[in-house]
């Protein structure tokens, strides 16, 4: 515990990476373009921010840093998948993404629809193929729970909802009904898994977690409709503007700005409300919420 | 073992059908249209050959049937999601499966992509929520072998591959390669993991049982090459002609169509003899090999 936040930070994303690096399929192992693209997909790019998550819970539960390692990229892997899929031109049709050209138009549409596919599978495969848990039943249980975060009741689900949405007025409740889909669901797995691969923490403590994520997931989207309204496309790395641009219903276009900017600070302030009786050992999950939420990108 | 082959092969279709009726999310559970595609894509249609080899190898083994039903289930998800992707515009661009208008001809593009991501985030969530084999380490085998077969050096490997090779001029070995990934390497999981619902099995059995899914696999192949050949749309209930409207290399257009036949009758031999040390208890798994052999769509 004795390194600063973002030492940390930089250590759990080299982790990660080189992981991902060792573990994705090679450039020269066929077929090559679709792992090619792979690679460009999830390699070098993002703030992992899922796997930070993962990581802290982990740590918080004591777990074995490469069970943490290979959940979070598990995770990783999924939001990847998401990513390129999303922005396929039947989708939000969007050609820069972490401050490069989207899959689709680095490769092209057929390879970009395979890579999503096939970076979904690796990550259920990553769950599978070793001992993440204590138990092999509580493994069972994380990949059920990754399963159910990831598709139609979970992170494609809510994508789905935000499709049907475009050009309607939402609720509050409906916006953060899409918002606990879209990212939420995925965001609340990244803690949870991490935290589950080992067996220390109580159920009560795994709902206090569970709650934690909730309102991190929550503040992460309020965050992102912020950044999307005031941030340029060279910081984001991704276009500025797209959600007012295509009719989307956000945080802001409901709420305002200023109220937007209330909310994420209650979300923050809950948060970290969730983690108290955890003491110091929840400090990574509170440097973590805090980054979060003052992120610039 | 009483049942004639068609009445068995009825009330397998039956069982995964109302398996999957059941397990899919319903038409009123939100987001409603992804759900409505979902079960369009996978329900009331389909030869549902994989499912009848899970089942075949499954009895063979002893399994319990309602494990056997879910790992059939698991591996047909995976083969529809497969299918709607594989139709899209920027894919095969196809408007007609199982008789029907295909899912983004029904719905749209954009569903019809997340369609295909949460059947198969369903398989995995399938496999992983109750128990399926005699040991929890054996059940993350089988999940670890699903997502092999399916991925990026399997099932989705092997589409990427077929995209490459559209207007080349393949050799043998490469359409052999192209079709153990594409097609084969989920027959043989269908047969593997249907097999693994029991312990009874030795390696060694185990073992014969992949090679006999192999040949199977292959031979289902050269058969829908000489489908595509000689059927018609209307029997076929999908588009008949187009590997050669597109210019795709197959068995028939390298072999012909005489040593194509020739070609399955000798994996049909194959087939049958891996499955020798046997005796009575492979009698479904050779009646299915056959239905696969003689099939007209």
């Amino acid at each position: 515990m004795s390194l600063d936040f973002q030492s940390w930070a930089s250590s759990c994303q080299t982790r990660i990476e080189t992981f991902l690096e060792a573990r994705l399929p090679a450039v020269d192992c066929v077929p090559e373009r679709l792992h090619k693209a792979m690679r460009y997909s999830v390699l070098g790019g993002g703030k992992r921010v899922r796997p930070l998550l993962s990581f802290a819970a982990g740590e918080l539960a004591g777990a074995d840093s490469e069970r943490i390692t290979i959940v979070a990229a598990a995770v990783e892997l999924i939001h990847a998948y998401s990513l390129v899929h999303d922005d396929l031109p039947c989708m939000d049709d969007d050609i820069l993404r972490r401050g490069k050209p989207t899959c689709h138009i680095e490769y092209d549409e057929a390879t970009a629809l395979l890579t999503g596919d096939s970076l979904q599978t690796l990550a259920f495969e990553l769950l599978a193929e070793r001992p993440l848990a204590d138990a092999p039943e509580a493994q069972l249980e994380m990949i059920a729970q990754l399963a159910l975060a990831s598709g139609s009741r979970g992170m494609a689900g809510g994508q789905a909802f935000d499709l049907d949405s475009v050009g309607k007025m939402l609720s509050l409740p409906e916006l953060e009904f899409m918002h606990i889909h879209k990212t939420g669901a995925l965001i609340r797995a990244a803690v949870m898994l991490g935290a589950r691969c080992s067996s220390c923490l109580s159920n009560e403590q795994l709902a206090k977690l569970d709650h934690f994520a909730k309102c991190v997931g929550l503040a992460f989207q309020v965050v992102d409709d912020l950044l999307d309204t005031e941030a340029t496309t060279a910081t984001l790395g991704k276009t500025a503007g797209k959600d007012a641009e295509h009719n989307k219903p956000t945080y802001v276009s409901i709420l305002g700005i200023s109220q937007a900017r209330e909310l994420a600070a209650k979300l923050q302030h809950d948060a970290h409300q969730a983690l108290d009786g955890f003491n110091e050992a929840a400090l990574r999950l509170r440097q973590v919420t805090d980054f979060i939420i003052k992120r610039k990108f």
